[in-house]
């Protein structure tokens, strides 16, 4: 492997020697003018699906340029079959929680309709790009997808058989267990299976009949997430911790 | 123990039985205009020092007013005497840290000058007010100190006796191993002494000369943080968890 260039470029392209990549005006912007790369300039590429490769700026134009591929600098590392489930809130939180769940490595962030959760509808194509920008900061070769809104009912009631549902339960405090405990009680039932999901609640919490729901659910484990109550964010970031730790990439 | 009032309010006065609490100004506003309480209504008070207690509002003037102390609702629950030290990076960002770190359980915020740090100087009073309104949103009775910017080399130098310092270091993605194996493989070196600290590193990571005498340090510990570089914000959270899912107050 070369040594991996510091500027990264998510792409849409095939990746592999001598490959031409055509540049959109963003990206040629991004490159030529904010980070100032001159003809000959070296950065990284990924695409999600073909590792890391470094790339030689071919042409630099105002709107437009090209760029050649030349060697793998790192191999493809896709995270585990994880994907984040929570509720929208504030723009700014929204973001940042899109934001986290890829640089902590989620395959899939899925924004849910909860019983008390007021959003209507979600830019997806503000939050994808939001991923591809933490993907290309993280030193990451994967960009989770973002899915549209969906109801969270609808979700459940339609859930993959063999996928398991830690569910960080913000109004039950105290009541739930730790997940590098309930592994370590009962690594069968939780290591294995047809992937993983983590759901985080709104502000506001989980309804009643919504708690009771997901409690009563056989695919569902409660986790907790300590003695004082998180934002969705911090809990969001919190639950892949433990998730990565104990089941995930961080080993 | 009687039922937790929603409306949380940090104030500076002893907290007991019969207790009048005058108002400043601010907390007059944000009570009696932003909340809208009335007179006879009811909240939750905290100082840091007497678990949480409820109160009514006995005065509810325009620029001012008072509260009577009832019954204690929460005892105190100090967290683990743990420091989180961070490099300052932009405003939002250092915010978001401040936040999290009370959310999380940190007893003291340390924000530190590093050579790759550029603030020379941060709002100490500002930093503190975010912790304050942190403390009042999760529901804890603690708030952590955050102290005015010092410079790292001279903490270092000035390191107090028996207290350990578990170092995120970033620029060295792999070579560290995770917190719980690291306390599940030397328990009594890790789980005893004059309390903990976290260094989060600043975006540009550390200098050679900072990593190799971090690392030189007798009571340093460097811990993992995964495969993907994590933003400064998302590490202090991701190391928080781990700190207190392991040895702190998750347990």
């Amino acid at each position: 492997m070369s040594e991996r260039p510091k500027i990264r470029l998510y792409v849409d392209h095939a990746l592999q020697p001598g490959q031409t990549v055509d540049l959109s005006r963003e990206q040629a912007n991004y490159l030529f003018n904010v980070m100032r790369l001159g003809q000959g300039a070296e950065l990284a590429l990924f695409n999600g699906r073909d590792g890391e490769w470094r790339a030689l700026v071919a042409v630099a134009g105002k709107r437009g340029g090209s760029l050649i591929c030349d060697a793998q600098t790192a191999l493809m590392m896709p995270p585990p079959d994880l994907w984040l489930l929570f509720a929208p809130i504030k723009k700014a939180r929204t973001d940042f929680i899109v934001e986290k769940a890829t640089e902590m490595g989620a395959a899939r962030i899925i924004p849910v309709q909860t019983d008390f959760t007021n959003a209507e509808r979600i830019r997806q194509d503000r939050l994808q790009a939001h991923a591809v920008e933490a993907a290309e900061q993280c030193g990451g070769t994967f960009v989770p997808t973002v899915d549209d809104l969906q109801r969270l009912d609808r979700l459940l009631s339609d859930w993959p058989l063999g996928r398991r549902l830690l569910f960080a339960d913000e109004g039950d405090v105290g009541r739930s267990a730790l997940l590098p405990d309930l592994v370590a009680g009962d690594p069968a039932r939780l290591g294995q299976g047809a992937g993983w999901a983590i759901l985080i609640g709104p502000e506001g919490g989980f309804s009643p009949a919504e708690r009771d729901r997901l409690r009563a659910l056989p695919f569902v484990t409660p986790i907790a997430l300590g003695p004082r109550i998180l934002r969705a964010d911090t809990a969001a970031v919190a639950a892949l911790t433990l998730f990565q730790a104990s089941l995930g990439d961080w080993r």
